[in-house]
């Protein structure tokens, strides 16, 4: 079978679990309407299950490689990435200034889904370019958006990140990248960065690295750390791409999977390049694209879960070891519970998309009362509610793609093992999604640090809707509703009570107040799903009765927390 | 750092979690003792640790390939070998008349999981041989095993497994090979096989295939199959390789990791083959053969594990961001469960390899009162028990295995998803053992079927050890005592309810029973280990903690078990 993009189940989530028609034709999004956002789904599932997803074993089997120092793609991926900058699939959020279409974050992490479920490696190209606009939008020069946001949006060029260093991975305080200022106002970069997603390729005309350095006596730490915009070809008269900057591709990682993504080793000697923000400001620029990026990550293995179930569902249907495969229960529970978590992990990820896309709604004066019959949402709020969601959605939709993808290779069984069905390509890909931009650890520590200042308000805010839902479900679901409202109760006091501990204690129940809320949150989205539609009521039962009690596992892992300190080295095995 | 096999870990749980010391100077064992034991598991280790360890990332990067139809093995595989069949460690547990050591089973499984942790690639093709040693014990003619044991122990010859067809899998029913019977005696076999580890191999002068086929006119269904025993090379005068049998390998797989083992298709083509066993018998004998693997496939993921929890452990204490990685709870907190998992799924095997020997030692006549201060247990009940803890150490160990490399990958980071630290490739090699040899699925049917066909007795027997062992601990560790007590007594209603569905609802339930019985015996073995070492306190207080509450999200789940067969094909995306 091939893969079929769930533009289906994407447009019911954002049509019914979302504030999303709020902003058909409204504020910046007057042009938008639910026949334009229903075209562009059935346009992006079109190009996804055709020219993406026929390129994606290409990716795999004929892996992106060095040729005279520069990167040379994948069979068909030329192909298919010209077939997205000519549709304007670069950056459908992105600024109609610039060349973008100004739609909503959530259509453009609906169209990621879609887009990653058929070509990880590809679509991470697009996700870097689309994360290197937002970041120079809010915080480039105004020369910096003319010269460089029409080239990305428009595809001609694309956008990395350069952040980690062989000494500085998760922990940039330590990294050593140099700047030194010239007379011209630009930049000299030195250094060498690792895992540089996509750092060269043949697809575009230039390649802009967004590059992480130090001035010159910056202070130690984070907050000496600037950005540089550092492009491979320094750009000439009318924006065309002129000399060759002092950077090159010392070589490629071999990675265990997402081989049509090169993973380049940079080396910047000398290189020219213009800082972006201010003196020290380059964390907070680079977090800004973060974020963004870190949602799209999440979507990438959810898109990953789509295409991975869909294919073990196809092989299921067609293979029959006394019975077709799928008449056999252990079967259903492992698709099953794969595609109860995948709806769960969609829904709040664009639930996210919208909170962004609510938040520049509401700032634009354009609606007063954006809940009916509620206080109106301040933009902050709206803003406060994506960045809270924004870590759940990067760890618990890569967690859904790896378990999916897991699940994938054992309905196949000893098929799941070679590699040419295909299926064990999906969980050597989407395996990578845990680790990078933060890997799920540092969501977790993101969301109980960060995203918790405001004393678990927003958790609070969050699991009283889940639990407004299930009193609005108790009358017609009472099976349903019962177990989701106490969990939201039990998850909403842990929340109380893990506020109220030091930081080591939040850093060690991090990882399972990240799993609880999200089980919570994801089985609030079925009951709103079966309140909708009735038809939605099965897959709800297996979440609710199947998936959400491990919440209660993780609560009380989060009790034994403690003991992750007791421990001693040789208990390590160390 | 290099790989050092659980040699003290291992002595703890069989001198003190097991009634392995009963077998010291015993019937069968009279030579065995104490200092035997250490020896065996020191040189084992050492061994494992330094040329086996040795060519497993070769097997890796240079898989077996095939070279004019043979199989060609990867750098270092031949040396091992040799290793390993010179200092007699191909099957320890073989009878000594046919020039095996007649050591406790559970000593060769202690073996086999030092030896899968250094280099599961070619401690598969052992355990093939092992298992076919067991089955020709077992089944074969006087002549037959007089002829083939002591060139399989010797390590001289090999032995694989031949059931998978094309059509055939979990299901062998539908199988097609044929034999015809030949006016000698003999029969040919024509037929083609797929996945056959190990099918050919430069390493022995002869590879023996145990192939599954049915006799003309035989039934359909399973009960026409018999097995056949279809040397590579017919056995000429004393024993040498003769000629050439009509058969050969059509091709290689193509797999996501264990790339040292050749996964061969196996064509038959009127290959010469002799009976074991009775007609229609095949499927008994070959499931002989293959409780005894499954036990070792469960050990293979305890072995990886084992491997990859070090390897993780290794890097965490040297890589620094900001501190060294150990120091962060998020990293104690992937290595102390994967730890905790390890302890519990490893003491799970050793125990069942235990209740064969004392099931041996029990039938030898040679211990009277096996349990200090109870009753005799009769040969029956331990190899019931050992038949028991069979699927659960498969799934558990494999599973084990599959969260440990995991782990290893995360807390590895970017460095994880690279191929040359290694962690990948555990977890690409320990992904098969939840499919190969019935994958676990099929034990968790097995388990819930014909395991407790005894309506539970053998489950209601391992929990009230479980229990007792709670209350033995209750006065010095009550925190510890009180919810593995509690849990115990959940999974024993579970089992009674369980016990009185119809299949399909066992069906539905069998793989979260496998899991919360796994999870409580485990957390007894903890139990066990902390009265036995009060330093064994901190891991046993991971695993009852925080891995243990696992149990309930289980039974919750078979209490929506029902669910599954109310989902529509639509509900699960066709």
């Amino acid at each position: 079978m091939t893969y079929c993009a769930a533009a289906r189940d994407i447009a019911f989530i954002l049509n019914h679990l979302t504030s999303f028609p709020a902003l058909y034709g409204a504020g910046p999004f007057g042009d938008l309407s639910g026949d334009l956002v229903a075209s562009i789904l059935s346009e992006a599932a079109k190009l996804s299950d055709t020219v993406l997803a026929a390129s994606n074993r290409a990716g795999d089997l004929d892996p992106a490689h060095l040729v005279d120092g520069q990167v040379k793609t994948s069979r068909g991926f030329a192909e298919a990435y010209a077939a997205l900058a000519e549709g304007g699939w670069i950056a459908l959020a992105a600024p109609q200034e610039y060349g973008g279409m100004g739609l909503p974050n959530a259509l453009g992490l609906a169209v990621n889904d879609m887009m990653a479920g058929a070509n990880m490696a590809l679509h991470l190209k697009l996700m870097l370019t689309q994360g290197q606009i937002e970041a120079l939008h809010h915080h480039g020069s105004e020369a910096q958006k003319a010269l460089y946001l029409p080239k990305l949006v428009s595809g001609t060029w694309s956008g990395t990140m350069n952040l980690t260093e062989p000494q500085a991975g998760s922990d940039l305080g330590d990294l050593r990248t140099r700047a030194m200022p010239c007379a011209d106002g630009s930049y000299e970069i030195t250094g060498q960065k690792i895992f540089i997603s996509w750092g060269d390729s043949d697809l575009v005309e230039n390649v802009c690295h967004l590059v992480l350095a130090r001035l010159p006596d910056a202070p130690a730490g984070t907050k000496g750390i600037s950005l540089f915009l550092v492009p491979k070809y320094l750009p000439a008269e009318q924006g065309a791409s002129g000399e060759a900057n002092r950077l090159h591709v010392a070589g490629l990682e071999h990675k265990m999977g997402l081989h049509g993504s090169p993973t380049c080793v940079m080396v910047f000697d000398a290189a020219k390049g213009w800082i972006v923000g201010g003196a020290g400001q380059g964390l907070a620029a680079m977090f800004a694209m973060m974020n963004n990026a870190r949602l799209s990550v999440g979507v990438e293995g959810i898109g990953v879960a789509e295409a991975a179930v869909q294919k073990a569902a196809a092989f299921a249907a067609e293979r029959v070891q006394g019975q077709p495969l799928i008449a056999f229960p252990d079967i259903r529970r492992l698709l099953a519970e794969a595609r109860a978590e995948l709806f769960a992990a969609r829904a709040l990820a664009l639930k996210a998309g919208v909170a962004l896309d609510m938040a520049r709604l509401s700032e634009s004066g354009a609606l007063a009362r954006e809940t009916a019959g509620g206080e109106p949402v301040s933009p902050a709020d709206w803003m406060a509610r994506a960045a809270f969601l924004t870590p759940i959605v990067k760890a618990y939709g890569t967690e859904t793609g790896m378990r999916a993808a897991d699940a994938g290779i054992q309905v196949h069984g000893g098929m799941g093992y070679v590699e040419e069905t295909g299926a064990a390509q999906f969980f050597r890909d989407v395996r990578v999604s845990a680790i990078y931009e933060g890997t799920n650890g540092i969501q977790a520590l993101d969301l109980v640090g960060r995203k918790m200042r405001d004393e678990g308000q927003m958790a609070g805010l969050l699991l009283q809707e889940v639990q407004d839902l299930a009193a609005r479900a108790r009358p017609d679901h009472p099976d349903l509703a019962e177990p989701v409202w106490e969990a939201a109760e039990a998850v909403a006091e842990a929340v109380d009570w893990l506020v109220g501990q030091p930081p080591e204690m939040r850093a060690a129940c991090a990882h399972d107040m990240l799993q609880a809320l999200a089980l919570v949150l994801g089985a609030g989205a079925h009951l709103e799903a079966v309140l909708a539609d009735p038809a939605r009521l099965a897959l709800a039962a297996i979440h609710i009765g199947r998936v959400l009690p491990r919440h209660a596992a993780a609560l009380a892992a989060m009790r034994a927390a403690s003991g992750l300190r007791a421990l001693s080295l040789s208990d390590l095995g160390l």
